[in-house]
């Protein structure tokens, strides 16, 4: 079935039931001029926005639409969790080409479901309008969060220690495997296949990090790269930094992929780009009780990947110990000198 | 210049200065994974966002880029209008062809910031990345209402006076003309291909009706065609509707471009689109305090253009007074049966 057989607004009854996981604080969802909802007293409000556009941030995989859906929710709510927020409400503008099947949208809006329910994120309406050629997703995620709590990319002092919620460098390995590029075995395809399709926001690493008393003082999500990101978060700092190669946080998959390539996981970790973990900088005197909650809370760890240093050192300490000049070839959807 | 020259993030450091109309309420604007801003305690939060693709919402007109940000931004300010309220921040994410000069971006921030700064809407973030062929902008505006002044297209009730608050079919007259299908004299070219490219919101009109005590049951824009949104304000109130031809407000320029082409006004009036007036159900007994609040106010009339009846008819009295069944030929994007 083709959505011109429904329309625009077939299409929003469709998708209207299930779309409300908080009801309570919806005046007015999907199906009216815009959405009306009561925001909790006295938080700040966080909005961000991502445009995905087949062919740059996306290929149209068959089949696999209700990853995309998935994805292109979690990137919105990726950036919450790096404002400390919890995510609360969802838009979603598609432009469709002609010839999509009705069932790849409903496929799309399913995966979205699957993280929004997960998350009790509330879909409230959006735009669902044609498209002459690609596949356009424009997804915008409402948040809320305490004043006090809000985590920004400025506000890095030197001494503070640079920490990550997660591994790096799995998603760029995936979409390598994706693209016919490379090669791995058996359950390592599909961990590292999932951690590019179906990334996992950190929002309760976002939230426990926020709720630390003051001690985290600038967090951004690893997005466009660990390098790129790193950068961004020194520019708005106004600081420099220190990374040591050997401590960023790699899976065993990802080790076993670049062995049988004879690439260095660091590599990966650094300038892979789409990890949706969170990279903040960490007083250091609270570093090592942040590290044990977080272990306690997540599993994981809390990895500490470096320092954060005066402005005007990018300084990279590979495995061996030497030092060189840090460059950030990280993801810029334009740069190209 | 190309935007690949200043990358994306230079690009955000050229549109980051005057992006901020009220600066108090804001905590974080562009340049961080999320805006974050202190909305107004107590009241309803409304988002909407909007999707503008090339080739299907407009054309690329060299020159024209100005109009094109103003626009992208007006159909949004509208759905908030629609609400009964004021637009607060703005949200734009551009998908750009390689092709396209950062000079066409800039006019564009113009055209947006032209709009923005008649209604004090801080530009608050968005996404900036690449398109394979075609444009693509989305803006998501944030706005506030009283809940009790909170406007719905729900709460139209039988004997309710239908009104609008400007005139119709113009947009849609300017459209032709600029797509060479028809043509007009002089200051009407100008007026008319004005109201397509620069429609201007009626916030201040939206506010005025949902101040006026509980007396205006629903609103919706005319984005769609008179016709296709008074079937959606029907459809979500459950109740019908009369609508009288003679009353529709049409503009001296658009008699003169119907006279000329031998064309009935109220057909523009009624299925054009794109007027960005609003179209709402008032309690009968409040309309003629309400129209002399409104001519004070704003100097031109609140057209009664026919009432809401039980559901089930849709009727179009014609000049001569006789009655035929409403179609809703509006705008949908996709249907075509």
């Amino acid at each position: 079935m083709k959505l011109s057989e429904v329309g625009e607004f077939g299409f929003i009854r469709r998708i209207r039931p299930g779309a409300l996981f908080r009801p309570e604080a919806v005046v007015r969802g999907i199906g009216d001029d815009a959405a009306a909802f009561r925001p909790e007293g006295g938080r700040l409000a966080l909005v961000t926005t991502d445009l995905l556009v087949e062919g740059i941030h996306f290929l149209r995989e068959e089949g696999r639409f209700r990853d995309l859906g998935w994805k292109a929710l979690a990137v919105n709510l990726s950036d919450i969790a790096a404002m400390g927020g919890e995510a609360r409400e969802a838009f979603i503008a598609l432009a469709v080409p002609e010839a999509t099947p009705l069932e790849a949208l409903e496929e799309l809006y399913r995966g979205i479901g699957d993280l929004a329910s997960r998350w009790q994120v509330n879909v409230l309406g959006g735009d669902t309008t044609a498209a002459p050629r690609d596949l356009v997703i424009c997804i915008t995620v409402y948040g809320e969060v305490a004043e006090a709590e809000l985590l920004t990319r400025a506000g890095a002092r030197p001494g503070d220690a640079l920490v990550v919620t997660g591994t790096l460098g799995d998603s760029r390995a995936g979409l390598e495997i994706l693209l016919g590029r490379a090669r791995a075995e058996g359950e390592d395809v599909a961990a590292l296949v999932c951690a590019h399709r179906r990334p996992v926001p950190h929002l309760a690493e976002g939230r426990f990090l926020a709720a630390a008393g003051g001690a985290v003082h600038a967090a951004i999500d690893v997005s466009d790269g660990l390098g790129a990101d790193l950068g961004h978060l020194l520019e708005e700092s106004g600081v420099g930094a220190r990374l040591f190669a050997a401590r960023l946080p790699v899976s065993q998959a990802l080790r076993r992929f670049c062995r049988g390539l004879g690439r260095d996981p660091a590599e990966y970790a650094f300038a892979g780009g789409e990890d949706y973990v969170l990279l903040a900088a960490v007083a250091p005197e609270a570093v090592s009780a942040l590290g044990k909650g977080f272990r306690e809370r997540f599993g994981g760890d809390l990895a500490v990947i470096g320092e954060i240093t005066a402005a005007g050192v990018r300084e990279w300490i590979d495995e061996t110990g030497s030092a060189r000049e840090l460059s950030a070839p990280g993801w810029d959807h334009f740069r190209k000198g």
